[in-house]
């Protein structure tokens, strides 16, 4: 007999259920059991004194075992979980649980020591599934428009890039590095005439930071368009693209999410409010009298993403922002710059930066200069040497999936959003 | 003004276009421009005695730089390339090119240290598209299969699951590892009640094989399924999924395949052919004279996965065929077994390999005393603990994507058919 998800039980007809063992409940009488599979989840319920067989079966059985129970769905006014009881006539114990290690108030470094656990439940099979369904959404934006998804190497030959530090790996008899960022590498794309690209991978982070919007290692959502005039141009592909997931989300998911994490899926409306960093400074300083740090002038720092999230609420109503106008200082070389200033942005939302974006550099004259005066020579003249042979003025940008996921969820920390998170301490499981 | 696709050009209408210079004629009285994007090529026609400064600016300018025309597009019966031509008022070079370093007929090595000229040809932009549709059409099959879409770490605390070496990575204060596949994590998450997940994704292979078919990154295409009966079921579903990709390759690309590549798009009939390895042998033996050494016996080498192709197209006129029957020696320890025999497939296509597939041991006794028989213990630790608690019985398989699309086109091998190819001797650019 073929398996029916409980959803689709149809009355009094013969079935085939199976699922997680949510519940279990041993009274004088009966056996109540609640099955969960990925549809619903129903009461089944057994008579003991008619079923001496399954009762033997069930001895010892613990909560979380997986069961299948052959028999039929009937109506019943005295069952709360939709008026639906199954009475079956067999069952089979498909995997039986040892007692769980994990209590239900446990912090979620323990949470994580049993993730498989921890993410059992109908809210974190939910997050997961709204992740997916975002980046499905996203990326379905981007096919209508033409792009072409991409697999760039995660093992390259050069310590590339930007200051943040990259993982060293012994490959054969010698050194490779983990690709921070496929940037270099979309790029190439670029010059490859492809025009129009986009990627999900994981990216590698080195860092040391113990934060809740920090990873070792996390999936990007990178895109690169050639031909790209100007930024606007840019920002109004992003908004368009993640307006797309979130549709998606919403369509399928929202009340789900009231339910279950408490906040709502709020789609934003188009062109995001922008604003220019010395600006934001001003009117930061004149609303909520905070004025930024020296050492982060031309830059934004956490209290700044903070704070220009209310700002962004209370001028505009949206919970998003793009930021432009940052310094040189604290951009990348290969940001195209404009009266010496990068020509790019960051998109907060929610308090959180999830994006940086801007026009690339395709000029190999100026690109080299822009690197060296960065202090990077050796390690980039591979990339470099993508811009020699022609190639298209282009831009493009990259969202932290996890990030942006966290974040619409209203969750505290990436540790939490991630199916497996990694950080400085945490390899396992 | 924006940029025309150069299909979408009107004629005698004003207009932007802008591309690769795929080639520069100048001759005595005009320059003839053959300017490609990624719709279409024109010849754009530059009478020099009435346009002076168009020509200044032409000066020195190399095929492969990349130009933006303003101009119009207009009929005429002297033009071989569909009897358009585009007349420039004005022309900016947005890039320069040095000239190629490439020679036309130079050899895959020479081409892959310069692979993004090498990649901006017709065909080898058709390689990458072709690739981005047929996952395009794998992954929607999957969406409107109620799967979600995973992305598990591939950064590691131990070194795992079978005999192919692990690259070692330097991690903070200890070792890490690169995930030779997400077969573990896949499994998590079906112990995680997920039921249905599939994930596309780097895995990392540090084997010293430099064959057509062999690189050390490459892109994985994984699935796993809870609740799977018996191996034809999940069979059933790898040729659904393969079809659904092919399909879409098919229909939006099987004349520019033809026409480039010399081959054709064959939508294989379900069921694909299938043959027990001991009958394999057998037929082998009586239609070709081949009898399998020794050593191989109980799996498949290369001359098998040949002879078997033949087989399969003179047998059942298929480009597909599964295997099953192996030998538990042959298979990973997590392989379910009935009879000691793994319950599991290859599918071969086109004379490779390109999936392995296999119900999986989800009884954490049993599971434990197959991987102790392979002398795995300490490293597997972590991953039997998902079977401890409650986990659904479960299968799944994983396609090598650049292995797919190589076969599907024809492709002598995965250096010619990857994005940027990886190999012992490969890390650049």
């Amino acid at each position: 007999m073929k398996r029916t998800l409980i959803k689709n039980l149809i009355e009094n007809e013969e079935s085939k259920i199976s699922g997680f063992a949510k519940k279990i409940r041993n009274t004088k009488y009966m056996y109540f059991i609640i099955l969960e599979d990925r549809s619903s989840s129903i009461q089944v319920s057994i008579e003991k004194e008619t079923n001496k067989e399954m009762c033997e079966q069930l001895e010892g059985v613990l909560s979380d075992s997986v069961i299948e129970f052959v028999g039929k769905m009937v109506k019943s006014e005295y069952v709360k979980n939709g008026g639906k009881e199954f009475i079956p006539t067999s069952l089979n114990i498909l995997s039986k649980a040892d007692a769980s290690p994990l209590e239900d108030n446990a912090n979620i470094d323990t949470r994580m020591d049993y993730r498989w656990i921890d993410l059992r439940t109908k809210r974190n099979n939910l997050m997961l599934k709204v992740q997916s369904l975002l980046v499905q959404g996203m990326r379905d934006y981007l096919y209508e428009n033409d792009f072409t998804e991409i697999h760039t190497p995660k093992l390259i030959g050069a310590a590339s890039e930007s200051g943040s530090e990259v993982f060293e790996v012994n490959y054969f008899n010698r050194k490779a590095y983990l690709a921070q960022s496929p940037q270099f590498y979309k790029q190439m794309a670029i010059a490859s005439s492809l025009e129009r690209v986009f990627e999900v991978a994981p990216v590698f982070r080195a860092e040391n930071s113990n934060t809740y919007r920090h990873a070792t290692e996390y999936t990007g959502f990178d895109v690169e368009i050639a031909y790209i005039d100007d930024l606007e141009e840019l920002m109004n592909i992003e908004e368009d693209l993640i307006i797309n997931g979130l549709i998606k989300v919403k369509e399928k998911y929202n009340d789900q999410i009231k339910e279950l994490f408490n906040t709502e899926v709020i789609i934003p409306n188009k062109p995001f409010p922008r604003i220019d960093l010395n600006d934001l400074y001003n009117k930061l300083h004149d609303k909520y009298g905070y004025d930024i740090p020296k050492e982060d002038v031309g830059d934004m720092n956490n209290e700044t993403e903070s704070l220009i999230t209310k700002f962004a609420m209370e001028e505009y109503g949206s919970e998003f922002i793009f930021v432009t106008g940052f310094s040189k200082s604290k951009r990348p070389f290969y940001h195209k710059r404009e009266n010496d200033k990068p020509i790019g942005y960051d998109l907060i939302y929610r308090g959180t930066e999830i994006t940086t974006g801007s026009l690339r550099e395709h000029r190999y004259d100026i690109l080299k200069k822009q690197s060296e005066e960065k202090g990077l020579t050796k390690d980039v003249e591979f990339y470099l040497n993508f811009f020699k042979y022609g190639c298209p003025p282009h831009g493009g940008f990259g969202i932290g999936i996890d990030r942006l996921n966290m974040l619409l969820l209203n969750l505290p920390s990436l540790k939490e959003e991630m199916f497996i998170f990694r950080g400085p301490n945490r390899l396992e499981p």
